[in-house]
């Protein structure tokens, strides 16, 4: 029985890669469709890049752009492209360094008749708050939907602890929209809040989500205004608040946290690049950031990226395959609070008169890929898009559109280049339910989602680089 | 400051609610495109679907056909139907009646050296399979790939266990393709088996998981052919029971297992219906199936679909739309394991020359909506497919496609009346990680997600009750 059974099982796993070990690097008719089908074959067998996302967001864990944990990412990512046969470097940024502290403390007290009652809400603090001391803040709280709410109420605030509370709009289909809408609140609120003399800001947390799970995030102060300390608290922590508030006007919140502002430090970009053989010139970059929240694993936010960008040359490598044009892996650092990689990235990039022709960033998460959404100067952006669409035809067996509109954080200030910037779009009903929590970890990653994320990416990379983006 | 935050909590509910309260049922001027977007606003907001799935998933749990939980089921939901105020009947059917019995035992035995080994390989009787008797079995194994491979093998089999291990093909972006194309082993396995004298069968889950869950299923028994047990082992069994047939060649493998083949039972269709105001005699049907499996909650498979068709008639009830064509929902019993509910619905509709302009049913889980797939009588198909993509328009903005190809177990009996056949598309990269399987539960059900298939089905159904589908 032996033989035969071994012959079967031969046979099978020969059916399964066999279109990829006939694909012939070098022939003049090779068969675009043929080659993105032996990309999804090898991706959604063979990829590494669960195991490397396991290892970023569960070993080395949460990677806040300073920390050790953001180093040991950059050295352990490096390693990875190097082991693929890639040349690699390490590109210097500066970045701030911020730490959390110790956990958190945000209690509402009330009086029930004659009764002192408290509870405790559930908080985390937002990136680049300043803390509140180690004996805390206690004051009444003014409940807000928006930002501009302070203009009008000014002088109410003064002492108060502003509680933003607008929450995402469960209607909007695509729930990044929900969560642009919405995230002003917790960019700029403490901001706002400290200019009419508030004493601290609560946000409700970015999430579609009703649960306990605060969601942290970036804050910016502005110049001229006097700082504040900024936590979010769970969405069910807000919506128990403000129904707390409406029965007990004489409610009163404390708040401690310790974070702590230390200098900028330098912290590098990972790059890793084939150089293209006709038109070495014409950069195609596929890139995440490398950094993340310090809470959690950053596994969609952004190890999912970061992998993804790191499987497209992983994939291009086992298929043998020769790009045209340069192919530059960029793992950015510093997205989540100062973009100090991207920064970097652009500067260089321009002072050495770089072209990038096409920039795609995966920072959606894991998810069920979708498509890619695209923008660029305008002076291009018609005739590249045209372009772009024009490979509908062999993305479209994958379940995947190209659509106007997206890019990313990292790769926008490449746009005076007068390239195409991408933005991948996997589905995006799950990405607020574990964006910037303790949740974002390796379990809550779907490997098949992931990888086929990964095939998506390196399609597209594929037919860019094969065919280039004239109109 | 509470008048202040109540106007501001108001004026943004208002702005969620408001566009379904401007919406005039009796307007000749009627947007389609806004009554949709009412539709998804009211049902991301307000739909009910969920709690009705969580009782149906966790409360009652399984519900085989013939069950006393199928019977629950059917008592329940029509108490939900009737509290929405519609005509609501039962429709008698003949359903086989199964049970399970007691935990399986799957047990690996081999010698290494003069030690004799085992291992427990966790495994589910499949459907309508017979038991081992109180002893249990022994015997050898051989593995295969395929049902042909037995007419090749032919007297090798006889007295052998047989183990069909080939796996669903990860490199299928559908993976409700890769299931067709591997399920042939699980529902005609035992009986291929049998055929040439083996004493069971055991079959690799039908999932492109990697973990140790048993998938259940269906599987059917030839006439004339000696029926033997027939038994699912988890990927992770077969995959370690595939190991060791290599090392050990004298491996034997013992089952037990005791379930019931009853008599036929009576049970019910439940079916609701708004009678059309203009069209009375053309109906557009939606409906899921009833009955799940015994093991799990059959959240996805398919309680989603029965409260997406049921979450249909709440929304359009809440927001006053009447219906120019009849609207029935119909939740079939026994899709799984006989097709009893399918069958008794299409004999009284053709006895009553009933016509269904549409049906559409939801039966791959109640994951993001993808879109719809359709099929007809090949007499009708080209023009209502064109018909049916003229909606496209209005549904792009919610990202759902319509395309060739597609029905449902339960619906696909009403082909002859020359209607539109419908499928619900959702998203499918999970859905057969849970399909089967204790673990297709109402924790496994994303809220948002499956509240997006009831606004897309939904939409589907008023835009063919407004319009028809005419050439």
């Amino acid at each position: 029985m032996r033989p035969f059974h071994i012959t079967l099982k031969t046979n099978i796993l020969l059916l399964i890669v066999g279109s990829s070990l006939l694909y012939d690097a070098n022939g003049q008719e090779e068969n675009q469709a043929f080659f993105i089908k032996s990309i999804y074959e090898h991706t959604l067998t063979n990829a590494k890049c669960d195991n490397w996302l396991a290892v970023l967001s569960d070993t080395i864990g949460g990677r806040l752009a300073g920390s050790v944990q953001a180093e040991e990412a950059v050295s352990y990512t490096q390693k990875m492209l190097e082991e693929q046969g890639l040349d690699v470097w390490l590109q210097p940024c500066i970045v701030p360094k911020w730490t959390r502290g110790d956990k958190e403390v945000v209690r509402a007290f009330w009086k029930e008749g004659s009764r002192e009652k408290d509870s405790a809400l559930n908080a985390l603090s937002l990136g680049n708050t300043i803390g509140t001391g180690p004996s805390g803040l206690r004051g009444q709280v003014i409940e807000v939907f928006g930002l501009d709410t302070l203009d009008i109420l000014r002088e109410q605030v003064k002492d108060k602890i502003v509680f933003y509370n607008r929450p995402m709009n469960p209607t909007r289909i695509n729930t990044g929209h929900a969560y642009g809408e919405a995230v002003d609140q917790r960019v700029h609120g403490a901001s706002r809040a400290g200019k009419y003399g508030a004493k601290a800001a609560i946000v409700r947390s970015m999430t579609l989500s009703y649960d306990d799970i605060p969601h942290t995030g970036v804050q910016q102060y502005a110049d001229g205004i006097e700082p504040i300390p900024a936590l979010a608290i769970s969405t069910i922590a807000a919506e128990r608040l403000s129904q707390l508030l409406q029965e007990y006007s004489d409610l009163e919140v404390y708040i401690k946290n310790n974070p702590e502002i230390h200098d900028s430090v330098t912290s590098y970009n990972v790059i890793a690049e084939i150089k293209g053989s006709t038109f070495p010139d014409e950069i195609i970059l596929v890139g995440g950031h490398l950094d993340s929240w310090d809470v959690g694993g950053g596994a969609h936010d952004d190890g999912a990226g970061c992998v993804h960008a790191m499987q497209v040359f992983e994939t291009l490598k086992a298929l043998n395959y020769q790009p045209k044009r340069t192919l530059r892996c960029v793992l950015f650092m510093n997205e989540e609070n100062g973009l100090g990689g991207g920064k970097a990235y652009a500067k260089e990039s321009n002072a050495k008169k770089e072209f990038h022709l096409a920039a795609i960033e995966s920072d959606m998460g894991g998810f069920t890929p979708r498509g890619f959404g695209c923008s660029a100067h305008p002076k291009v952006f018609k005739p590249m898009l045209t372009s772009l669409q024009k490979f509908e035809e062999y993305l479209v067996p994958y379940d995947l559109s190209i659509k106007a509109g997206g890019g990313g954080a990292d790769i926008n200030p490449l746009k005076s280049q007068q390239g195409l910037l991408i933005g991948f779009k996997p589905d995006n009903s799950r990405y607020f339910d574990l964006h910037h929590t303790t949740e974002d970890v390796f379990s809550n990653v779907h490997v098949r989602e992931l990888r086929a994320g990964a095939a998506a990416i390196t399609s597209l990379v594929y037919l860019i680089d094969q065919n280039g983006l004239d109109e």
